[in-house]
């Protein structure tokens, strides 16, 4: 392992390896990127910055040094390295992810998700303070054997309370078993509720299904959805930061957050409770330019406050109610395309206003003639003859007993 | 009466007059303008133009000559002369009127709603087409003893489908209650469903409301709300375009709804089918730069197609879940404040990220000393001991045996 501190640690790209290939990253940076996980919670700033300038072997160097002029940093490398020797721990990781089935993706992998790169330009600021967490991934544990990459390249967050609803829970199946049918893949974080809805309807729609998780992948959390998360480990992918056997500490739930966000094209959030992590999930979806939708639900439900606010609150939110507004949004400009809804009177709603004034003079029973019906609707004869024979050719209107009546379809209730 | 066609016949306004008062605009001025109503439907830009520009005898005076270029009006206004002489026919709903205890107001009277004056500078157009039906009224009926202008000043629209729901009613209920507690005049359409409920609840606040109709105020529409709309003429107003006796036929809404988007300062939709008249009046709340509010539901409700529609198509169009946001909205700068929605865990959420760090570096159950969560925190052992107090200080974390433990009110799910 180098222990320099100079820039020339990192790989150059080389040419585009295969799926997981050996050698595409050296031995050496995947093993510095684990380290660096373990010492520093993933999307720390200072890190990935060096990481980025100078490879992550030098930045592993350097930070077991103490060689750093972030003090906080060096505080945080300096209390966890008491707790063991971060190679050695890397090291562990890496052979108990071997045991597992498990592999580790690093950014020189031809099946990293490229996407999250994004998350290098997003700035967050919560509450006036900058978000120091929320630099790209070092590096992502998977479980599972589609690459990366490929799952993510058409995918959609679908995400949202764990204490869900009914009607949560149906509107969620509903959108991403849609999603899942037409290849989309579905991500979400492997939670109760919404997130657990998600993936259960994109198996069930035999679709292909992420959980992206605040442990490691070894690690079921919450240990409810074990079963779940050990089918979408057979037949989706379980994707973590997080080392084999990291505990979901309550922050690494928003770090992770910012994986979801980066990693789709767009974010549904279906249910969220004022102020949940679904709400902050979506300040990163629209700090990173993807689509922001969020479904509503009846007022009365604690479970669409948080909707409402993201609503109310940030205008480039887009409202969903189903399936077909999600993919009007995320679809390819032309590829899909939704009728707009319509009420159940459209031979109505296309007369123009002569027209309308004219199927309206026509009583409800019986028949009038046309110099009745031109003195109640308040128009010349001429007009009003002109206009029923466009009402008779739609079908609104009929000839009977030497005058004009509504045809039986037009019969509904007025006003 | 004046025959001739000059541009005389309209009254100076004159010295401001109290409530009613005899004279205030002449008798010739009001029966004239009840025959324009009657000649053409209330809302024509024609008969408008030329009453703002000459006064309504004249005006009526010219179409009854057929002095005019528009040839549509003049069709119509020889069809409707046909069926009877306008100046008696005016003449007969003025002592109609009189008989069950309604007045006419118009422009002149110091009960006019100036706001509807708005309509003027209102430029809708539905499918490409300008709406030619969208001009001021030239005279209001009013059954009820409060001052038109007052029982408006300071007014909320409530409207939406008659096929409410219990979600939709009760929404509704609530927020039409909550306005007529604090003194906001609730105006809606004296349907079924949602207008109704929004009246009732304001009667049931001893509050008031006004039920715009689309038929004559001695022509309760629909008739299962006739004690209902009783009601609102003996405690609230009724008023109406239409002479007393009219009929509401079906184009007569869509003009109605105008007045209801003019006369107040926003309207809330509750519930909206797809392409409904709910919809179609928010488009011209928005043409009058009025507020627009629209309360969202359940995306399975097809009472709620209609309000996601607006939401999602007119981004001018603002969420509402109840009354604490319509007051918001409406109420002057400062008058109305409303708290955001706060989550159950607010001292969690207003903690510092390193703070965070070390309140889930406590073990869930038992104690840790400070170095255990300096080291399970990734954070320096100063800081996690400033931090530490800081947790103290808010109650999160308390000391026991030697080490620090998680304080009860804490002790929360993770995650």
């Amino acid at each position: 392992m180098r222990r320099d501190g100079d820039d020339t640690g990192r790989m150059p790209p080389g040419p585009a390896p295969v799926h997981r290939p050996a050698g595409s990253a050296s031995d050496e940076d995947r093993a510095a990127r684990v380290a660096l996980t373990w010492l520093a919670e993933p999307g720390n700033r200072t890190v990935w910055g060096l990481v980025h300038a100078a490879g992550a072997p030098a930045t592993l160097d350097r930070l077991i040094r103490g060689d750093i002029s972030d003090s906080a940093l060096r505080d945080a490398v300096l209390a966890r390295s008491a707790a063991g020797d971060p190679r050695r721990l890397a090291d562990g990781a890496l052979r108990r992810a071997d045991r597992l089935g498990a592999r580790l993706v690093v950014p020189d992998d031809a099946e990293w998700p490229v996407a999250v790169g994004d998350l290098s330009r997003m700035h967050l600021t919560i509450g006036g303070r900058v978000n120091q967490d929320t630099r790209p991934p070092l590096c992502i544990w998977v479980r599972g054997t589609r690459p990366l990459h490929e799952a993510l390249g058409r995918s959609v967050a679908v995400v949202g309370a764990r204490a869900a609803t009914g009607y949560g829970t149906h509107a969620t199946t509903e959108i991403a078993y849609g999603l899942a049918e037409r290849e989309w893949t579905v991500v979400s974080g492997g939670a109760f509720g919404i997130d657990a809805a998600a993936h259960r309807a994109a198996l069930a729609a035999n679709g292909f299904t992420v959980a992206v998780l605040a442990s490691g992948v070894d690690r079921p959390y919450p240990s409810g959805n074990a079963a779940l998360l050990e089918q979408i480990a057979e037949r989706g992918l379980l994707i973590s930061e997080w080392p084999p056997g990291s505990e979901p500490l309550r922050h690494r739930f928003l770090i992770r957050n910012r994986v979801i966000a980066a990693a789709t094209r767009g974010t549904v959030v279906v249910e969220a409770a004022a102020r949940s992590g679904a709400v902050q999930t979506m300040s990163r979806v629209l700090a990173l330019n993807r689509i922001a939708m969020v479904v509503p639900g009846p007022v009365t439900s604690a479970m669409s406050v948080g909707c409402h606010e993201l609503l109310r609150e940030h205008p480039q939110t887009r409202l969903v109610t189903g399936l077909s507004h999600v993919l009007e949004e995320v679809g390819r400009i032309g590829e899909h395309l939704t009728e707009p809804p319509r009420g159940p009177d459209h031979r109505r709603d296309g007369l123009d206003e002569e027209s309308a004034l004219v199927l309206e003079a026509v009583p409800r029973r019986g028949v009038a003639d046309a110099e009745q019906l031109a003195a109640k609707a308040g128009l010349g004869l001429r007009v009003v003859l002109r206009r029923l024979s466009l009402l008779e050719t739609t079908g609104l209107v009929e000839r009977r007993d030497g005058g004009f009546a509504l045809a039986r379809a037009a019969r509904t209730r007025r006003g």
